[in-house]
């Protein structure tokens, strides 16, 4: 598995990611084009995503429901940008039990119309409101060019959808999602990211705003890390989601809808990645304790096994994830290099030598080699682990967050700008015209990222055309 | 929505079925025919089975995957009885992207086949053997008499799919997940349940040997709960699923499936539910205890919430699953139908008197009126309640065993069998062929629902045929 070398990441970064995608075995490619298989090591990681995010969702009282996999096509044509946006994307049903269908059904792309349709059914008074739901699922996406977790015909996700008796709180609940988005980033998967509204062409279609956080992966482009969208009246119009206001009149709802897929799980293997293969956040990884027993003949080894037992005992207690490589039919070094791959935070080695001194060798996969290793007491063990751990989700951090800062220019000119996109982000004023937005990606294949809401302040001057600007954007090449 | 009431459930069972599920708000229809919304609280309900079944099957070395939605039409059609079993029941994808396709996709029924495919690209030698994977996700089968929970043309379930290097430890994995049902239904659900085989003609399209958990609703129509299959070699064959031995020989793996699905919900509604709607068994309860504030004037509810509060914060740190129903709008009356129509295990009632005497009013769900009705002190209230719920899950338990012991008969003669499957069960000897099944089904709409593992021993003669017997069946008609 692990014993042929990885392409160097800095030559050639997108078979890197396809071949660690693979040998970490997170993923493996389908038998149906563009489909891809999330293997258990992926979907345990996936599993650590769903329990950080619901646990944040559920914290501001959202719950969560399942609507249906199948969706009249008559339903996407009820509000005008949505079913342009995605009819050339559906996978449509068209043979039920043997027959053909009357109305053929879309396999879901999104799920604002049904979710809106049963919202209509639901929804009366004001004392209904905020309805505040999340999905769990699987949606579907024809892609003509695919790659395994950033883009593929079907992948998971979770979509929230709201609804509320304001414009206001529907906006104030499109940011606090935002904002949970940028935490879960931040603080789970030590992966920076950039709050902020997207321009008029990226945004969702059916809209009124759409937020994102925009991370920087290890080539320096950009990707669309998780979405949150202020839907305005445009859904309860155009499925009739009303309320009794408390005059006794009948009101539109707002509505908001956000998600966050398995797209996350390329930002984090590019954001962390190194040559040696994955690298993962302490807080998401699957397993974040790997130890490797050492020794030379059965002697050593009937030293040995009893102390690596305890301590696996005493961590997995302790809430560690922990596991033993006990395998006899590979060397240690084979070991390091298998759960190097699949980028395991913390090695703990136990030999004969630890035995005798009440000791374990720590080898950290953040910092490779001599440099990441430590000898540990075996005493208070788990306070020592999580110390490390805590220093590791930091440095990871602070690593991708040095690397991403030092790859954002503010160019002179627009020359400058079509130089800088090759290689990094441009953070330039922008007169907001689609105009501009437009040339910029003719001329280098950059778009505008997002208008992050922390803004400098003051006016510029528009970095393509030169008139007034009254915000800055990012621009740059994307996945 | 709890205002009016529901019909018997001794009149009109389906009726009844139909009304709680809709008035608890588990589930709703959906606007494609024969799919359901499952509505906030029914997920909730359905998290927990989750998270139960989850823990066992972890705890037993399985790990979680998933594999794609679509499955290519070719790929059914290399099992010859899984095809012909599920063919019928299919959803057929034809378009994508706006092209016809090629090759059809069927939207999975169950995924045997392209796991299958994976696993003869994953599995090299018997070191990589057994895998045990399972996965949760959604399935399709084109149902022409669908009911909610029960029958739908999308339902959710979780799938496990294994692959073992020999027949004897395939048929141990298949009654090990058998057991594992069987431990869930018993000590979480309080479904009594049987575990048996399957006859030849009810089992799994493909397998050699399927078994199954058979549980008895309300109304005595028996409910298949769960279903774990041996496959013997059939699906290794037909996706060439081999492994190189010890002796470095190809051999076919050994495989199984096994299911349980949301169709578990309703053997939950229809096993304890009551003329008051929904009972749940406390370990599953999305909500194990409700507590209504009782109070006539502002000077009481000032006396009353703090306490309210302080009893909800302290059982919520005691891990139990609290809810206080505070609404204003609504008397404590119409709170009491509202959470006994859900089900909810336990119901606890401060007034301004309790604050006084240091005491609460439980309530348990299972005992309607006074009976159900005890005064708790607040010193140490965790402790109690601990106490009342596992009463309550065992009570439960033991009422639903009461019910079905009373209606299994062992009738004398085909005629009373013809009577008994009316309003019950037979436990009859049976010959083993299909001609006598066939009969029995034609005759009386009752199909062999078990040949239980615990039989009585000794020998027989066919309640149908009158031929010689090895094992003893149950007969039943069922969902």
């Amino acid at each position: 598995m692990s014993e042929e070398k990885l392409p160097a990441r800095a030559e050639n970064f997108s078979e890197w990611y396809n071949q660690v995608v693979q040998r970490a075995e997170l993923a493996d490619y389908a038998p149906v084009r563009g489909c891809m298989v999330v293997r258990p090591y992926g979907w345990s990681l996936w599993e650590n995503i769903q329990a950080a995010l619901d646990r944040r969702f559920k914290a501001t009282g959202h719950v969560n429901a399942a609507f249906p996999l199948f969706i009249p096509m008559s339903f996407l044509e009820k509000e005008k940008e949505h079913v342009e946006g995605f009819s050339p994307e559906l996978a449509v049903v068209t043979i039920g039990g043997g027959e053909k269908l009357e109305e053929p059904l879309v396999v879901r792309p999104t799920s604002e119309t049904i979710i809106g349709y049963m919202y209509s059914k639901w929804i009366k008074s004001y004392r209904d409101l905020p309805v505040l739901i999340n999905q769990w699922g699987n949606v579907v996406r024809w892609e003509m060019r695919t790659r395994l977790f950033l883009r593929t015909l079907e992948f998971y996700w979770q979509e929230g959808h709201t609804a509320h008796a304001t414009e206001k709180e529907a906006e104030e609940e499109t940011l606090r999602m935002l904002n949970i988005y940028t935490r879960f980033a931040v603080d789970d998967a030590a992966v920076p990211v950039i709050p902020g509204r997207k321009s008029n062409t990226e945004k969702f279609a059916g809209a009124v705003r759409s937020y994102t956080i925009e991370a920087m992966m290890g080539d320096t482009r950009a990707l669309q890390a998780g979405t949150s969208h202020n839907l305005g009246q445009n859904f309860a119009q155009a499925f009739d989601i009303r309320y009794l206001d408390v005059n006794n009149q009948l009101q539109y709802c707002w509505t908001t809808s956000w998600g966050l897929s398995t797209r996350f799980i390329g930002a984090i293997i590019m954001t962390h990645g190194d040559d040696q293969g994955l690298v993962l956040p302490p807080r998401l990884a699957p397993i974040q304790i790997v130890i490797v027993p050492i020794y030379r003949n059965d002697a050593e080894k009937a030293q040995v096994m009893p102390v690596v037992e305890r301590i696996s005992r005493e961590l997995t207690e302790s809430n560690f994830r922990v596991k033993v490589d006990d395998r006899t039919e590979v060397t240690p070094g084979f070991k390091f290099n298998d759960w190097e791959m699949r980028g395991v935070p913390l090695r703990l080695e136990i030999g004969p030598k630890d035995v005798q001194n009440n000791s374990v060798m720590s080898a950290r996969r953040d910092q490779p080699g001599k440099e990441g290793k430590k000898s540990l007491s075996q005493d208070q063990l788990p306070g020592q682990i999580a110390e490390l751990l805590t220093d590791i989700q930091a440095s990871l951090f602070d690593r991708a967050l040095a690397f991403r800062d030092a790859h954002i220019f503010d160019p002179h000119d627009y020359e400058e700008l079509k130089e800088i996109v090759q290689n990094g982000w441009a953070f330039s004023w922008w007169c907001g015209s689609d105009e501009c937005e437009a040339k910029v990606k003719e001329d280098t294949k950059a778009t505008t990222r997002c208008i992050p809401l922390d803004q400098p302040g003051g006016k510029g001057t528009c970095i393509v055309c030169g008139k007034p600007a009254e915000e800055k954007v990012y621009f740059a090449r994307a996945y």
